[in-house]
């Protein structure tokens, strides 16, 4: 018999957690046996004084033991998924899952909303006139076999213990632990029934971990769950200290994401679809198609129409525009030195492109546009970018947020690359 | 504006709570503004990485501004208090409280109840027939200035942010903590609004601090608080690795300080009852009376007798006896070399003299009778310890409890002084 007093007193004394502890105690706060301000406890507990990889496995697996693993059954192709530990301008499932469709494999994507500064895929999506982003396990099944990419809302049975355990932990100051943000994402990924996955986990102001250190350690505990858990896990670590591609926000960036569909679109956005189309691809066990020529061909622009369509949504209907835009200009010219993923996704989350919190909605129309990229050379009183919004009065504030974001130098900065290391399983 | 995540997260980052955090978080917390599994975390987070003695301090002082300080007024004699942080057969405060007052102080003494294996004040008091602990704050003035002193039950107005907090730590294994125990007690005792404190840190098995580093420390941080708030504090660090006495259980240990009250009793409870009046008198300015003296005299018995009666109770009344009683004897000649006050308060506890949830009810005439005291010579069958309860069937849990705790060999052990330290303020 456990006890939570028991179980909290371990971890707070440094001790490891038993896989019986372990099993109990996210079984029990899943069934309320366990109260919140005892799993509160243990949070902190596990954040301060760490959790060992065989602890963070069996962590995993409780989580996933929470809930059910999902029944794809035989699709038909191969499936591999992808996450991104989320960035600012991070529209990249939106080309990828198409692209490795059109490729040859099928890609499962259960997703959330955004919260903060980087905006949720399936707020993103949503911004598509009728498309919806509920399905039952039948719908994807069906998806998966018919089209090869679904990009839908996380079903309620999948890691409830996540769910629970996450909202606890973002109103007790314990999101910052790599062993529960690895166990977390992990949990749904593996309960998701995907075959590989490819992790962006990404680096810099815009990211949730601010530095490479905190980056790979964050990638290696989860590229060892999946080896833990028997799948096939690999994690590219990318930059982000600037936005990716120059649309940020909900409509922005599904106009983005269907030029590069197209063949175009900015050369980072392509540069990392491209890249985690590779490694899922390997993961797939599909090395006869080269990704890089899919997307520049536009063949993946029809699985996209499929994927919208499938979910109620009219891929060729216009997207909402905003109801006032305003350029923010060169204060003296020179070269953009400084383009701080940080500060523009502030900037477009007070825009109204993201939510504070769970409950608040968004604007599809809301966001940054980036006339400006890093390291271009800029006259005074040229537009940099463009603030778009429904609601004018937010525009003091996202200004606020760029004023030290945004920097015009004499010398052109050092860039680095935007693809830094890429970390795969034993 | 503050919020209690950005609280949570600065002393989980090892940072000090500024003065208006601290200030914030307490009120905030007794209105029920911040939630109960955010105060778990920032205990947690307060446990692991610490206060400073102006945190404490500060922590102490929001939670005597969480409710009101007794006016006790003028009583006419100098007040001064005692607490002890809890041991098994530590019934002194029921010979002090009337020897501090026969020696020309008051003791406004507002006390608890008992949890786990450390009996409750007024637990023991309660046995007597007739005795109430609830006063109201007209009653204790008058009866310390009738009498000279009270030992009653505290009031809700006293520190209510201390009664909320502590019965999270309770459950949420953060108990363990020296800035939240030390801000605990000393924030009721400085709401009291006595004049003096004397402190009795205990030290042993039988104790919360099990070891002496970390009993000092506590003693310390104690006299700390009292400092900053300007509450004449001393502290003694005494020895609990053996029971008090030997008598341990409600009316057992209000009949064993009877005895100690009519000039008699056994030598530890005394020699501590003792020098525990004399740092209460010094604190008092009273200084021409010899408290060994006065209770060697019986002088302080009539005291006792009217601080019984200002209650209710009838301190002539027989006390409740045991339906069931049973020895515990020697399985073997020697000496009695190990007699733990650990096991001995588990055997009482679970003979019913404790309780194991703040809702249960004790038993008044529940407990041991130490008949063989550490370093006595026994022989084989000889009674060494009674145990007595009125729910037979506890017995066998109370034999094991004593199991590991009793042990006679061949040779006499060593044995320590009861009172190992005197710690003053500056």
């Amino acid at each position: 018999m456990h006890s939570a007093v028991d179980v909290i007193r371990a971890k707070r004394d440094g001790h490891r957690l038993s896989e019986q502890q372990i099993d109990w105690v996210v079984d029990a706060y899943t069934r309320g046996d366990v109260a919140d301000e005892q799993m509160a406890a243990l949070a902190m507990a596990i954040l301060l004084n760490g959790m060992d990889a065989d602890e963070i496995a069996r962590w995993t697996q409780a989580m996933i033991d929470s809930g059910e693993v999902l029944a794809l059954g035989d699709v038909g192709r191969p499936l591999v998924d992808k996450h991104s530990t989320g960035g600012v301008g991070d529209k990249i499932t939106l080309p990828l899952a198409p692209l490795v469709a059109a490729c040859g494999a099928a890609v499962p994507q259960l997703s959330g909303r955004g919260l903060g500064h980087t905006g949720g895929t399936l707020d993103k999506l949503e911004s598509i006139p009728g498309w919806r982003a509920a399905l039952s396990l039948e719908e994807i099944a069906a998806q998966l076999a018919d089209v090869g990419a679904v990009v839908c809302a996380t079903t309620p049975t999948l890691a409830p213990a996540d769910r629970k355990l996450y909202a606890l932990r973002d109103v007790t100051s314990t999101v910052e632990s790599i062993p529960l943000i690895a166990s977390s994402i992990m949990s749904k990924k593996i309960a998701e029934g995907t075959g590989g996955l490819v992790l962006d986990v990404k680096v810099g102001s815009g990211a949730f971990m601010k530095t490479e250190p905190l980056a790979r350690e964050l990638a290696e505990t989860m590229v060892r769950i999946g080896g833990a858990h028997g799948l096939a896990t690999t994690a590219l670590l990318t930059d982000m200290s600037v936005p990716l591609g120059r649309a940020i926000g909900n409509a922005l960036e599904v106009a983005e994401s269907v030029e590069v569909l197209q063949g175009g679109g900015p050369s980072d956005v392509v540069e990392l679809t491209v890249a985690l189309a590779r490694e899922m691809l390997a993961l797939a066990g599909i090395t006869d198609v080269d990704p890089a020529q899919v997307l520049a061909s536009g063949k993946a622009y029809p699985v996209w129409e499929r994927m919208i369509a499938a979910q109620g949504g009219d891929p060729s209907a216009d997207l909402p525009v905003a109801k006032h835009v305003e350029e923010v200009v060169a204060d003296r010219s020179g070269v953009l030195a400084r383009l701080d993923a940080l500060a523009v996704g502030v900037a477009a989350w007070r825009l109204g492109a993201g939510r504070a919190r769970k409950e608040d909605a968004v604007q599809a129309a809301a966001g940054v546009r980036l006339l400006a990229g890093l390291g271009d050379e800029v006259e005074a009183g040229q537009p940099l970018l463009e603030l778009h919004t429904d609601t004018p009065h937010a525009v003091e504030g996202a200004r606020a947020a760029l004023h030290s974001g945004l920097e015009i130098t004499a010398e052109r900065p050092a860039r680095g690359p935007l693809l830094l290391d890429t970390i795969r399983g034993a």
